[in-house]
Parts: C-alpha cells; structure tokens; sequence
C-alpha cells in the first residue's frame, strides 16, 4: 500500500456517500485517520457501532479540526450553513471539498465563509443506490464510477491533483469541468429524469381507475424501472431541485415539449413519427452499453424474487 | 410429466415473446407439437436452427391448421390482417389468442375474422426484455410474472379453462379482467412509462449545451435507467400507442398535469410541496418489491462492467 494521500480526512454527513467514502478510503489506505460528523446521534452511534470510521465527532467543527480534506457530503441546501459552522476550525491549506449534485450552488453557499487558505475545490461522483443511510454505504460503490471536480480558477494545482489522487483511490475515473456546465450535464442526465420519475409514480398511486395495488401487481411491465429512483432520498431531492432550478427547468421545458409532439403523433395517428423516434433510442442505449455505464443483461440482470 | 394441455400448438410470430412460449411450452410439456410461423424468413431460418419448434411453417394459415391453440405473437396493429389470414384454416373449437400488450383493439380486430366456433381468449404476459427477436427468446421468461386473461363473454368456460392451464404450465401466474380495465390499467404502468423513457432519452441527445457524449458518460447518475424500457421494439410500441389512443392519452395529460405542478414548486421555491411528494413514492417502490414485482438490491442488483 502507498502513503496515504491525507494524515486526516475529515468526513461531514454520514449516509450512503460519506459512509461509502469511509469504507473505500479505508480500502485504498487514503488517509491515516478518518474522523466523521453526523447531525444525528443516531446517525453517529451507528457509524460508531459499524466501526467505518477512527473517530466520531461531537461537531462539524470538531471533526473539521486538524483536517487536510474535509469531505462534505450532506444535501446541498445545507453547504452554507456547514461551511459557515467549519471555516474557522480549517487550518489554512486544508481542501474544502462537497460531494453534490449541484456546484454552482454549493460554490455561492461556501465561497463567501472561507479564507483564501482554504482550498474550496467541489466535487462530484456519479455513484449511489436508492437506499440511504450509512448502514447503506460500502467500499465499492465508487469502482469504475466517473467523479466530476469543479475546481476554481484560483485553486491551488497541487490541491488538485490531491483531491483528483483521492478519488482515483477511492475506484473513480475522474473528469474536470466547470460548475455551470457540470449542472447543465446532470439537470440533463440526473435532475430531470428523477423528477419525471418522481412524477409518474406519484400520479399512478392516484388515479381514478386504476387501483394502487394493481399498478403494484402489474409494474413488471416498465413502471417498475421508475420507481427505483424514485425512492431517492427525499431531502436530498428537494435540495437539488431548489439548488439547480434554472437549468432543471430549461431541460424540462424540452422533455414535455417533446412529450407535447409525441402526444400529438398519437393523437393524430402518425406512426411513422412514433416508429422514427422509437428507433433512434436504441441507439443511446447501445452507446451506454458500450461505454461501460451500465450492463447489457436483459432487465439489468436483475434477479426475480422466488417463487411464493 | 403430465398429460400435454394441446396437441398442437401454432405459434405465429417468433419474436422474444413467441421463441420464449415454444421454450417454455416443450419446458413443461405443454403440448404435444408445436408450429411456428414469422413472416420474415430471416426468423423462420434462425427459429429452424435453434431448434425450438417441430416444425416451421410456410405460412400463417399453414400453421393454423389443425392447431388446438393459436397464439399471435406479433405487434397488435398486425392482428386484424393476420387473423383474416389464418381464420378459415383454424379447426372448430380451437383457441385464437395474443400476447400483445393492448386488448380491446386486438378484440375489434380479430373477432370480425372469426366464426362463432373458435375461442377468441385475448392474454397479456406481463413479461418481456429490452431485447428482440428469436434469440433473444428463454424459457423462464414468464416464471412468476403475471399473465391477464381478458375473456369475452361469450367464450366456453372450458377454453379458458385451458388457456389458463397452459399459462400456468409456462410459468405466470394468471389473472382476469375485462379489456377495457386491462388497457387503463396498462396505460398507467407501462404505455406511458414507456412513452416517457421514449421522450426523455430522444430529447437528451438533442440538446445543444450538453453533448450526447456526456449524456452517455454521466448516464448513471439516473438517465440510463430509462434508456432500458426506450432501448424496446419500435415496431411493437408504435402499435401500442396506435392501439391504445384514449387511455394512454388520459394518463399521460395527468402525468404532465403533475409534472407541472412540480415544476411550478420548482421555480417558486416551494421545497415542502417537493419533499411531501418525494416522500409518498418511497412507499410504491416499497410495495412493488414487497409483492416480489421486483428485486430489493440496490440498483437492481445490476453488475458493474469490468474495468477498462
């Protein structure tokens, strides 16, 4: 194993991703301590009892102490309140880092607390599960997972190419782009195909004619897809959507305008406008394929409960 | 092994529902020959060298004669055509029956052909792939999915009888409603889902400040699980859209009712009305995997690719 790229990291928020962080840094050998804050006691005395972490913190600050990284990995709503509770603990030099949907946020919530010592440099890996908490977390979730860094102008390159050897680390292919670029990309990949999601789950639990439990019985047949991201975390949702409003908007004025076009070709009985759209799809899905995002096993290779 | 439900069985249509009813049926015995036709003779040849039937046919009608039961394994806007081709070679008695995903159109269709002697029993497997075609065709297919029978009032209660006997011995469990409900009900999870998927993954590749090459990249992040039910048959979907008009067009003005109220907390900042709604969809997915409708791992249990 190589030196560790921090003596201390700490870790901010311990559901899925920072608890994820801690088994995988432990993993690589990262960090020679990892010090974790969680806001609720229970949070922290689960962490205690699973043992991922070499210390629990009593405050945001208090892990913060000391640290070279610190790691936030809480809802996006909450990045200024937390970096405003740190920013006096950091010592000068230390990487202040966040692991968000959105970057243009979580830059114009910190910014503004942080002494110019303090390497803001956010982050973003595209990783998780439905499931939440740091019960969920394990050391692999980040294996062959692209983590998009934000970095700013001003940032120190060695920060950089730190925080970059981190991720790497942690299993991560790492990709750079500018924060308002980045929250297009995801408003476009993520935001709003989770809000559709969202959505189309929500409206089929209340409907008139059909009854809940048969669009439970019956879901095999494609609504079932949808409503695994739709048992995303709730807060952390919200948060995205408050966080990322105009590019989230402009993406779905462009999916229900489509869908707008695609109800019109039914209506009025245009297949050959459905067939051509139909077909051009397929497309996108090889290309997934073949860059490695996701799995060609018919129906993601999922497994079926057995048999009552 | 008991006694065959048919002697004859006549599969027109070889497609991934069609080769997987011809495994599943010689799988449990199901009857005692088993025919099969494709209008394309690229499947006809693929069907002979994979072995799956007794024999090929040269044509529907060839293949219809003397079967005991029918199956029209082919899109729903085929089947007014195909059943005038097949009509006069059916036996007295036999069942003419489907798999497609709309039933009251594959009604009006079909039982203008038919004299009152055979047994028009629409069915629905609520089972299926992204993938197509005669290869893509497996035997546990229907294992523990449900199939929905939508008899007409009119059918001899022993047919059905039948029929259901022979879906249970593929594999489903088996339900029954009338077509109507049958085709709300679809509409709700499955047509507009995969409408949806359809939209979002089209508009996706076609916006000018995101490159589809980083839709594709960051795809994990959420957008790749559609493109898995928008990866379908174009062919068969464009039917179903075609076939099913009135109830997917309803579902899907309530879908983008919603859809805009959501969009409206959005922009006015409304996060209480978001996380109420994200909340209440937590409990769907719960159901869905509680009802063994789908697996409780984490992204579906799927597999990561192998690092490059």
């Amino acid at each position: 194993m190589s030196e560790p790229i921090f003596d201390r990291l700490a870790l901010i928020g311990l559901g899925l991703i920072g608890s994820s962080i801690a088994h995988a840094a432990r993993r690589g050998g990262l960090a020679r301590e990892i010090v974790g804050y969680a806001r609720s006691s229970e949070t922290r005395e689960t962490a205690a009892r699973l043992g991922f972490l070499d210390r629990v913190a009593d405050s945001a600050a208090e892990a913060a102490t000391d640290a070279d990284c610190v790691i936030l990995c809480i809802p996006v709503g909450s990045i200024g309140a937390v970096t405003a509770q740190i920013a006096d603990a950091m010592k000068p030099g230390a990487i202040l880092t966040d692991v968000g949907s959105v970057k243009g946020s979580v830059i114009a919530q910190a910014a503004p607390h942080l002494p110019d010592s303090i390497q803001l440099i956010p982050a973003h890996p595209i990783a998780g599960t439905e499931q939440s908490g740091p019960e969920a977390g394990f050391a692999e979730l980040f294996d062959g997972r692209w983590c998009i860094l934000t970095p700013l102008p001003g940032n120190d390159a060695d920060a950089v190419a730190r925080l970059r050897a981190f991720w790497e680390g942690l299993g991560s292919d790492v990709a750079s782009m500018d924060a308002a670029h980045h929250d297009r990309v995801l408003a476009v990949t993520s935001h709003v195909p989770h809000l559709i999601a969202y959505s189309i789950v929500g409206t089929a639990s209340d409907l008139e004619t059909v009854a809940e439990s048969e669009v439970v019985k019956y879901s095999a047949s494609g609504f079932r897809d949808f409503t695994r991201i739709a048992a995303s975390d709730p807060t952390m949702w919200r948060d995205v959507f408050l966080h990322n409003k105009e590019a989230t908007l402009e993406v779905l004025g462009r999916v229900t305008e489509d869908l707008f076009a695609l109800q019109r070709a039914i209506r009025w009985g245009d297949g050959d406008a459905l067939f051509e759209r139909f077909t051009e799809t397929r497309a996108i899905r090889r290309g997934i394929v073949e860059a490695g995002q996701d799995t060609d096993r018919p129906n993601f290779g999922r497994e079926k409960p057995p048999r009552a």
